[in-house]
């Protein structure tokens, strides 16, 4: 049987005033009525149910999951003792999805991504599905790129995007890191390079096989949790576990490591809204380039992305601006400066600030 | 004697989102504890006294007028029953002195001026005071241009910035508008042009006087008063004043138009604090050219001024811009439109956002 499992344990740091560690980003109605985590679960309608759709999140967070996916049972909410990476939160999911059913097929996936064409991502899902399935394969998900960005990871498959056949899972040769320009123009030129999606297709089986290959320490760590789940130590067995398991990425500890490592190339109107810029990229503008929500009045401004309250915001003569407002705390910010908006919520931890994180 | 008449009728729209109908800009704090007009009756210790100190305000702004200057008589403090321009304020408040004083001697005043160099002031005043005393001059503060200014209008006179005597009274050749740049580099290099300050020193008589020779309708309009002041009618004659005078200027309507007209040339560090970027200029500065109130976090930005208020405001890449934060408004401009934020308040006005004016 197929399984989701959806990460949802991060605090979108890149997203603040917004999101805050009370309320990240997943939670949030960044478009539109549904929040990203919401929309992420609606849009496996038809691969799979809410029944079988698994939750990873900090334990802070349970009650707003329970709250905006009703639909989902509260017994898949896995909660998290402490916020770690990608690689304790998928072992938890794995041993957990094993004691449920020995041949789970888990499909993993960020909560915070948006996804335009559902129905691709459904075709694409698939091939990735069979290929774990048939031949307990580690699968992932590469976007065919648009554009030279330097905001994602890349992945070099056997294969060119120009000519592949999207709905075939092809050897992966490389991972590689944030790329700067130049290097993002070569990927791109190349043809066989692709946007990390952080989308894994898997056996629950295999990756824990993997993981004692590629991870041992990650496998010794959630080991003890076989045997503890539903008992009275299960609880206390948890918390040692991700206590006792190595802070690191799925894709460092194990998708790099691993030999039988595969990609579907996809095409499906996918963005990690990463950052307010890609909120106003994705956000419908004026003919001054202008994307605005609440009471907002523009002068002589352009290129501009306005999130407003309850107060009234005005620009006057502003260009590539981004502000934020909300109820304790305004961003304003350059454009290109999108992504160092995690630099505040580290200044505001480093100074004691934590009623505004 | 000589009185001191504050001109305190002013809304300061370009001071939105902080000044607000209700509390205009030389109600405010912008510099330190005291608000503007509470500075412009203080720098006057000295010269003239707070009982003869008049403020010529809107009536809306009468209780204010009080509680800010709790010295200041509240017989001194003239109510205008509608805002109009320095024309009618003036002829208001030489009437009344004139009721009280046949010789006095009039110091008009803006409210929202700031200067540093308190005695130099009184000095150019005082010369001033003995020439308009003497002459039955209409005579005008000019302020030594240190930079060429658009922002100001700009007073030719008979001398030389370089070689003339401050403390000396100097025919007046013409009143010219704010130049634009280049006219101003002009007039800067030509040494016989001063900054308009908006100051004007004269009997009450004589300024009567001229308005009777050359803006008549004025003088026509603030006859009646002379009789009705203190009798019933006064309020209801006021008001007819008002409505029948022309909208104009006591520098378009009288002084450009007038013969014996001279100027005192000064440099006592005069600002007329006309938008955020003067205050900008007048606020100390970090190394990063940044000047904020308020609980302010700036991350790579530079050049920058920001007003908090309750809340926290980010700044995160952002270059040469103004944020000024209130209850229920906000504020964000590049510093080169500073002058545009008028256009914010009539925009407000044209979409009935009155609450917000």
């Amino acid at each position: 049987m197929t399984y989701a499992v959806i990460m949802a344990g991060g605090i979108g740091s890149r997203f603040w005033p917004r999101s805050r560690k009370a309320t990240p980003k997943q939670f949030l109605n960044v478009f539109g009525d549904a929040t990203l985590i919401q929309n992420t679960i609606a849009r496996l309608q038809g691969i799979v149910p809410p029944e079988r759709c698994f939750i990873v999140t900090h334990e802070r967070y349970t009650e707003q999951v329970k709250r905006q996916l009703p639909a989902v049972p509260e017994e898949n909410i896995l909660a998290e003792p402490v916020s770690r990476n990608t690689a304790p939160c998928i072992a938890y999911a794995a041993v957990k999805l094993l004691s449920i059913d020995p041949d789970a097929t888990m499909i993993v996936l960020p909560a915070d991504h948006l996804i335009e064409d559902v129905r691709t991502y459904h075709n694409v899902l698939s091939v990735a599905i069979e290929k774990a399935q048939q031949d307990d394969a580690l699968v992932t998900i590469g976007i065919t790129p648009t554009h030279p960005e330097t905001g994602y990871g890349y992945i070099q498959f056997e294969g060119n995007v120009s000519n592949s056949d999207e709905h075939q899972a092809h050897p992966v040769k490389t991972f590689a890191e944030k790329p700067n320009l130049a290097t993002a123009q070569r990927f791109l030129e190349s043809g066989d390079f692709l946007w990390n999606s952080g989308m894994f297709i898997w056996k629950a089986s295999t990756i824990l096989d993997q993981m004692a290959q590629h991870l041992p320490e990650a496998h010794e760590a959630f080991r003890p949790l076989q045997d503890a789940l539903g008992t009275e130590s299960e609880a206390e067995v948890l918390l040692h576990s991700f206590q006792s398991c190595p802070r690191i990425s799925i894709d460092y500890g194990v998708m790099e490591r691993a030999g039988s490592v595969f990609v579907v190339p996809g095409s499906f109107g996918w963005n990690d809204v990463g950052d307010w810029l890609a909120v106003y990229g994705l956000s419908e503008k004026n003919e001054q380039g202008n994307a605005t929500k609440g009471n907002v009045i523009m002068q002589d401004s352009k290129g501009c992305y306005v999130q407003g309250n309850d107060r009234l915001v005005a620009l006057v003569g502003m260009t590539d601006a981004i502000v934020v407002d909300t109820k304790d705390a305004i961003l304003v910010c350059n454009k290109e400066s999108a992504q160092k908006v995690k630099h505040v919520v580290d200044y505001l931890h480093a100074h004691q600030l934590e009623e505004f994180v």
